[in-house]
């Protein structure tokens, strides 16, 4: 038995390397080291070194090998869970000081869609908060979130305009596992436009997205709608490592 | 020294759960077998039934464990990396009939912006790409590509209304290795509104796509302008896996 579990290894042999890319010893266009040479650095076998590289590869750090040396890739600042959950640590990550302003907080009984969403049957209570999002001060996206009662009866005693939601919930238990998320450009209605201080006609771009338990339990839905010009992303990717993304065409 | 090399047995592994998803035999809900069962399946030691675990996480098909039993997770069919690359392979991917209708080919010099992305001198030569996509006879986006002379040189010769550019390019030796993208709201300039069917004021979605080869060398920059209401996308992300997408505010 090894004193260092091979996936403890790996992991071991990519932080290194990734610490390496931050601090400025590996920078975008250098070529790696080989894999003879990194097994010797690291006192490793093949196995480890492949999964370490594998691994990096998948984040879009290194260029795919196919035989030859991989490169160093310029480094996107991706999300986090936690970004991904909150628009609080999304705009907090970006130095820009996070705002709400609450529209509604409201137990209501749930329309169709969002007892479909939730998973639900139709007039069940939902929780349901709406809010608009503010960064510096400046509008950026206006929120609108439905919870299932189990989870959203935390949120009815929140200071909904200065508290994280998110963290709330996290500290009455709440773990959320997975997300998905759909996004496409939208006419803005008035209300929304208003709200983001845009001049009619205007576009929205809309990020619908459900949470999820560890169990499969949906927990929440949410229809985010960003000022098209506060928000822009993207992703790198490369040969031979899966894209999460999916791409419909509607024709 | 085992039979199997542990980087190939989890491939093995990943792949026997992948089958087992599409064919149903696992479906969206459904509790994983335990690690332990999963390393008797398969004659395993822990560490490639955790990589293959870790895989299929990353991949967004499964829950992660965190103490707990995997579930299968409700699976979005991604994209391939030819299908970012080519709107002829991304179409034919949803059984759309792929068209276009070249409006420009041109060898010309580099205009500063395109000379910057494809790091050549300001007027130096680059063949440049313009083209409607069409999706069972529908207008879907509108492209404007341009390419390094050394690559761009064979689509010169190219049948650009009923030849794949990256299928000719793959052909004449290109290897694209890596990809980087980025996707915005634009308003839609006059005439690409009129090419897309669109009635003004309207809003595209803008994906900005720069292609590299294996050394890091910028091969193409790429502007889509999709009609917005022909594309949508999205993605899952469970917790404790990488995102690979970046989220940037402008305020």
């Amino acid at each position: 038995m090894s004193p260092i579990r091979p996936s403890q290894q790996y992991e071991a042999i990519a932080d290194h390397l990734r610490t390496a890319m931050r601090e400025g010893e590996l920078n975008p266009g250098d070529i790696l080291p080989s894999e003879a040479q990194l097994c010797e650095s690291f006192h490793s076998s093949r196995g480890p070194v492949r999964q370490a590289m594998a691994t990096l590869r998948n984040e879009g750090l290194i260029s795919s090998g196919r035989g030859r040396r991989s490169i160093v890739l310029e480094a996107a600042e991706t999300e986090s869970f936690d970004a991904i959950l909150s628009a609080t640590s999304w705009l907090s990550s970006h130095g820009i000081e996070p705002g709400s302003r609450t529209l509604l907080v409201a137990r209501q009984p749930a329309p169709a869609d969002i007892a479909a969403k939730l998973e639900i049957g139709e007039g069940e209570p939902v929780v349901s908060l709406h809010r608009l999002r503010l960064g510096d001060g400046e509008p950026v996206l206006v929120e609108r979130q439905h919870f299932r009662m189990e989870y959203g009866r935390h949120i009815l005693g929140m200071d909904t305009d200065h508290e994280s939601i998110n963290r709330g919930l996290q500290q009455a238990g709440l773990n959320i596992n997975n997300i998905s998320r759909t996004l496409s450009v939208i006419p803005a209605p008035d209300d929304d436009a208003q709200l983001l201080e845009l001049e009619q006609p205007s576009a929205l771009l809309q990020l619908e997205m459900r949470t999820f338990t560890h169990a499969g339990t949906p927990v929440a839905c949410m229809d985010y709608r960003y000022r098209p010009d506060r928000i822009s992303m993207g992703m790198n990717n490369t040969r031979g490592n899966p894209s999460p993304l999916w791409v419909n065409v509607h024709v």
